[in-house]
């Protein structure tokens, strides 16, 4: 791919600036233009590495001044094509923008640059008896997690992105640099800035520094999985437990095809029948009672005895299993690709929007298998499709249009936590009706000329 | 007072369409222009009282075409000036929106209407297993409470109107209505507009029915007070209790004055000493093992014996006293007003915070009881002041001035849950820097007239 004549003005600029730190080699920019996901990538005119925010303020000068849009990057494991360059311009990519900035122990907080990881946060803290929750499964960077309101298996006792950030620093369109809030816990000062930037995409500033909560490392940590007679059983199971209040911190559903995934793609040996990974956290005591409050509603639904994981190493593998289950799937499919979903719905309507869903896919004749976070209501499908095959890929994309549609009808949403990107816009209208015009005026108010990851989240 | 000319034409109009509920009777729109606080108050033109969310958005038509300003009111318990018509206009009074829509015990959710208060909420859902844990003392509304982004004393365990709120119905300024989420638990659907309305204190739209979370009642709650020898003893013993870990409810600060005034009021016989308040929520045992553990740490510190009070009626007698705290300390001081403050800081700074608080207090020679929501480091001071002395009216606001800026170096924020109204608009610049601008370009896109409650918030 030769290099794009598009944006010529702001490239030339940037590389003066930043000189073998601007590229636009083919390869680092296909591999900017695309994320994990099906959907069509596209590459951007060129690639700048900041290594601050002060030198994402220059390039965001720069690009506003000659009008080229900025997509910014991280570790590229979005799942709705938020980092396609779909009308051409920079990809900022902020990984090296990696300095755990401070960590304070005694407020359990801590700040750092966008391009830092969950997992080298995580080992960063392994002394400190704290630890950063949110695990979308990918090992995302904090600021991409911030930009797509990530979450993932503890978001049921821990809350996700939304509730874990503290403030951010946003570099915005016109290059003013804003923070966000201070690292109270709690605040009634003015518009909660915080929570627009997060799960804003990129598309109203860009995110260069998070102050995140941070949470005290339980005194008694405990793992299991229980196996089910069928999904639904699994389910009834979940929504008995939430609803009882029993504060379990990861409660995560396993269907049986999802299980023979893990089994060949991790090495272990679980029964392949419908099956939930669940974790308790808290005192020795308290998770000794967590639990036999659990079994006493599993068995309620047919549950078989627990698998117990107290160790960390067999609690880690499981885990990590669980992480992977999305390759792991993908691997039982040579040659095929997967289509996730991530519809959330009232828990009260879980049951009822799996069942209807499996029988969807048995209708529709497409594998696919499901594994969820259903303790927050929201499930993903894993729809397995032949790239090649424009039949299968459509009828996949109009199986994920009923799924959504059937989501919204139950008062819930067509994402849980992978975000809107371009994938989902077209069901932004139906999902939020009205709330539409608003967010595009809030999107115009802070991006008059739809530079920050245009054609993401609102069409203008 | 008579019946003011200024805008006469939409109040002609509004009166045409709602008779008899808008009144332009002079001890009407006294009573609406004034909250609980110091502040100079405001009486509105006219006020009109709402019966649904169709004549709210007809109100607002009218008003909007006319160029006249909006004010929403609820239960008028705000402390920063926040319903003081300053530019005039028309009071929306929203108490007549007093219907619970919808209580879905399956997921721990309800919607209601703006003018639903918390109180009549958890009357109605007695029976449900399920409470609404946010009470910010007064008996608010949900619309006001969201409005300002209230808390309260369960905030430490169960956060506040940010973290509990699901989703709003807003008119905007223009007369749309907006619904600003679904009731799934989780959503990374586009902007969070539920959490920018949250806060918003009705300067981006009238917010007119609120979704909240619910929790379950827990299987055991115990009450306690305990006494330390001086104010930063119980401060340092809180600090140390949430960096623990223990999954405190409720810890709350009353200082010795307020124990006395609380005593007085309320016809309690504490001993008139620094006292935290305590609620503790788990299991039986997961309630034993907290108790516990707080015993050992407060010990650490000079803590003295708990007072027990596991009975309900014991129970609610010591929170009732504590939610008229304000009450009773005003009245200690007949002829006298009181100036409540309410920073937040990291709780690593709470101690030294409160203590520089203490010795500027006694170095103004100004009368303060301090009370807090100690575990999220929040805590206020009332400043008492003769009303008629021009120059304890400004050594108060210069040291409520001081206060903040202390709490700001301190990575802190003005108000921790009071909101802003225009009591506290000065501080928005040395609180947020260039975030002001970002937050008044959001305003001016939402509400390009400055109709929606002008001089709140941000400066236009």
């Amino acid at each position: 791919m030769a290099e794009p004549a598009r944006n010529r003005g702001a490239i030339d600029l940037l590389r003066e600036r930043f000189g073998a730190r601007l590229s636009t080699s083919a390869a680092v920019r296909e591999a900017h233009g695309k994320d994990e996901s099906y959907h069509a990538p596209q590459a951007p005119d060129a690639v700048v590495f900041a290594h601050s925010t002060d030198e994402v303020v220059e390039i965001v000068q720069i690009c506003a001044a000659l009008g080229t849009p900025i997509i910014p990057f991280g570790a590229g494991t979005s799942l709705e094509g938020h980092v396609a360059a779909l009308q051409g311009g920079v990809c900022l990519d902020l990984t090296g923008m990696n300095k755990i900035l401070s960590v304070n122990t005694e407020d359990g907080d801590c700040v750092v640059e966008a391009g830092v990881t969950r997992k080298t946060l995580n080992e960063y803290i392994r002394d400190t008896g704290l630890f950063f929750p949110i695990d979308p499964g990918a090992d995302a960077t904090l600021g991409g997690m911030a930009a797509t309101s990530a979450s993932g298996t503890n978001a049921v006792r821990y809350g996700g992105m939304r509730e874990n950030v503290l403030g951010l620093t946003v570099v915005m369109a016109d290059g003013r640099v804003v923070r966000t809030a201070r690292r109270a816990r709690k605040s009634s000062s003015g518009y909660d800035l915080t929570r627009l930037f997060v799960g804003s995409e990129g598309t109203l500033g860009i995110i260069t520094e998070v102050a995140v909560k941070l949470h005290p490392v339980p005194e008694a940590i405990s793992a299991a999985t229980c196996r089910f007679p069928d999904i639904l059983s699994a389910v009834n199971a979940t929504i008995a437990t939430i609803q009882s209040g029993l504060p379990v911190a990861r409660i995560e559903l396993i269907d049986e095809i999802s299980v023979a995934g893990i089994n060949k793609y991790s090495g272990l040996n679980l029964v392949e029948q419908p099956t939930l990974f669940l974790e308790f956290h808290g005192t020795e005591a308290g998770v000794r009672e967590q639990t036999q409050r659990f079994g006493e509603i599993a068995a309620g639904y047919g549950g078989g005895a627990f698998d117990w994981a107290t160790k960390t190493e067999v609690r880690n593998k499981l885990w990590e299993a669980r992480h992977t289950a999305y390759y792991a799937s993908l691997a039982m499919y040579p040659g095929k690709k997967g289509m996730p979903t991530d519809v959330c719905v009232p828990i009260s309507r879980l049951a009822e929007c799996i069942a209807e869903t499996k029988r969807d896919l048995a209708e529709s004749g497409i594998e696919a298998p499901i594994i969820g976070h259903v303790g927050d209501g929201n499930f993903h499908t894993l729809l397995i499709f032949d790239p090649d095959n424009p039949e299968e890929v459509a009828r996949c994309k109009a199986f994920n249009e009923r799924l959504i549609l059937r989501a919204l009808a139950m008062d819930g949403t067509c994402t849980g936590e992978h975000g809107i990107g371009y994938g989902k816009l077209a069901f932004m209208q139906a999902e939020h009706g009205e709330a539409v015009s608003v967010m595009r005026a809030v999107k115009l108010a802070l991006d008059p000329h739809n530079l920050m990851n245009p054609g993401k989240v609102v069409r203008i």
